[in-house]
């Protein structure tokens, strides 16, 4: 079983956009355990996509299509492939009257090409578009299957997630259901994750291990098949024990969250408010925190010292901690977070210090970061940490570590209540 | 004159990467006039790569390759298209010795396999590679030009910019020099801003117009063809001039810069010091303007004032203010800014505050922005907004906004000196 993908769009011809659905759907597809042997871009012209359509027939069994599927002249997939196929475009009920719902529900006038949208390949299976107007569908002919689906990928991903699986699966594509689970971990290195589980993943069949580095973070995303779903999700509650049993400290969510996101959950199930003194990340953690929705429940506010003169004045560090120690220094992350934490009466103070780049300062080196955590009624913690990356990924990096250590620490103080 | 780019490279059907480099060839080729019709992608197989040559040389003139070209085995780009065309690979000196120099400076090993990275196809135009180890070439043959990238995007697109369009030339695929300028405007929209010059764009020719929105800006790309690099460039010089005359109030900015960095450089140009007081914007802009190096010139620090309690205990809000007109008010952004300029003892401040949604505040619906402008020595300036867009999207958007009213502000006082 293998397959190619086809966009369809002379805006990716000319580099207005990136053809991230294919990364997305191919994504997908190794999942489903389908081989991707090829993508391909084609412009808004019907020719050529019927010659694309032909090279995709040749080469492989099930040829997925993204976009133009909307209602302008040059949305053109469906009437190509139903004339390649020789199928008529039959108006679907359904989806005719979800767009007639759409426009009343925003309260604009429907035109007549709008009508166009609900017309699918007769014969087709049907894919709703949960998100938009046009419809997906499946259509089995000529030893082939032809899916199509519809170009923003806000519609496309989750059409795929939730319908196109299935429709695989009828179309006897994919024998089994397939789940996957992204853990994911903080704190150490694609390298020594790999270490520490390297007998698990050379042992791997079902479910399948599949480590991924990025942005200062390593998952492992698992998939199961099996054709009962609650053994498939077990087969990975077994996987995940194992891993955690040996990579527990490391982990810290699945799938989607983000550290952030991790650390106002816990501060929002524990009553705990915070509050930042950031020098480093100049604002960084708490632009962060307050780009979450509802963060106005643990987080009143904090202060960016960026100057010397900010950290004395309005967070009261010593001079004399200045004059000895520097600003980035143990003792001067210690005393921001104390002092932010007094200020803004707050539960949890927590200070960023170092060095970013491109220059070192104060004759430290770039990617020297001391990060303070200060919790009400508790010894205050501080973590040095020696960075290696550019400017803004050490700005980044930082941020994550902070999250992180103070994730564990919040973990600790759970664990000895 | 028409172009297929072929990208090679199984982590690309597999959904690792995004195919980037298509979008970026795309973009250069249309703006050299070279029509791109198709976009293939293939694994790191060479008998479905060189099924991929086969049929791009039946519809395409120029065929571009993107990746294949390291050291190890599964890079097959050059072997195959040598097998394909039947010629030799080549030890080229030049690219061999900057891969010696490369190992030497980085105090690294080098290996046979480094060696192959040297290899090129024999007769070919060499483009150097400043950025990585593998050289790019460009080869004509069977009535056909084929030109071989890298595949990171760091070394493929200084490639392609420095030596490929020279190439190009060389292959009498462009006759002419190509120059392009991007000018960037902010507080208009594209269809408002496109109607200002809807007689240029319609008249345009040498040089071409094309605009482009994202992310609540406009840009004009202006590119202007002449065999006379300074003859090219006047010409964008007197149609920039024309449309500024027009749009001037809008323009901020050349190419790559952003609001955040105009905003930084004038400040430095005129020796300013800024602080904030963010609530709505929870540190975004203290974090875009320290994400920038040397932004500790210009700014000491700032506060981020979430709740109503640190608007006034930090900010000295009056109480009055916050219960008569509520936080998201001219009257709060008024204060807020002034009282934080003095606070920091800068010469402006600036104030964010507003509803970011999702949900509305004081009864003030999701989108209500209001940014304050304090400069020392005159009247401070608040000016009020309704966004439309996400929580995300509000946030980003006041941000710009305040910077670009700033720089109104900045140049008014600038021309009234």
């Amino acid at each position: 079983m293998n397959a190619e993908i086809i966009a369809v769009g002379s805006e990716l011809l000319l580099g207005q956009i990136v053809n991230t659905n294919a990364r997305f759907l191919s994504q997908q597809l190794a999942d489903l355990g389908i081989n991707v042997f090829f993508h391909t871009v084609v412009g808004d012209n019907p020719d050529r996509l019927e010659s694309a359509i032909e090279i995709a027939e040749k080469r492989a069994d099930l040829i997925i299509f993204t976009g133009g599927l909307g209602p302008t002249k040059d949305d053109l997939t469906k009437e190509t492939i139903a004339r390649h196929l020789r199928k008529e475009l039959v108006i679907d009920e359904d989806a005719l009257t979800s767009i007639e719902l759409y426009f009343k529900r925003t309260n604009r006038v429907m035109t007549e090409n709008n009508r166009k949208q609900a017309l699918v390949l007769s014969g087709a299976h049907i894919l709703p578009n949960d998100h938009g107007m046009a419809p997906g569908m499946v259509v089995e002919a000529k030893d082939h299957t032809y899916m199509l689906l519809p170009g923003p990928p806000k519609e496309l991903e989750p059409m795929f997630s939730q319908y196109g699986y299935q429709a695989l699966s009828k179309a006897n594509l994919v024998k089994e259901l397939i789940v996957s689970r992204v853990l994911r971990f903080f704190g150490i290195g694609e390298a020594a994750l790999e270490t520490e589980i390297m007998d698990l993943i050379d042992a791997q069949s079902n479910p399948t291990i599949a480590p991924l580095a990025g942005d200062g973070e390593v998952t492992l995303r698992l998939t199961a098949k099996h054709v009962d779903g609650k053994i498939a999700q077990s087969l990975l509650d077994n996987l995940e024990n194992t891993i955690n049993q040996r990579l527990g400290s490391f982990f810290y969510g699945y799938d989607q969250t983000s550290l952030l996101e991790e650390v106002m959950k816990t501060l929002q199930t524990r009553k705990l408010t915070i509050t930042a003194a950031e020098s480093l990340t100049g604002g960084l953690f708490q632009q962060g925190l307050t780009a979450i929705s509802g963060a106005s429940s643990v987080f009143t506010g904090g202060v960016v010292c960026y100057s010397n003169q900010v950290k004395q004045e309005i967070l009261k560090v010593r001079k004399e901690t200045l004059e000895t120690h520097g600003a980035v220094s143990e003792q001067c992350a210690r005393e921001l977070a104390e002092n932010a934490n007094q200020l803004f009466k707050t539960d949890i103070g927590i200070s960023f210090t170092g060095v970013a780049g491109p220059e070192e300062l104060e004759g430290k080196p770039v990617g020297t970061v001391f990060i303070g955590i200060a919790i009400k009624g508790k010894p205050t913690i501080v973590e040095k940490l020696i960075l290696g990356g550019t400017r803004e990924a050490n700005r980044g990096r930082a941020v994550k570590y902070g999250c992180y250590f103070l994730l564990q620490l919040l973990k600790e103080s759970q664990n000895t209540k």
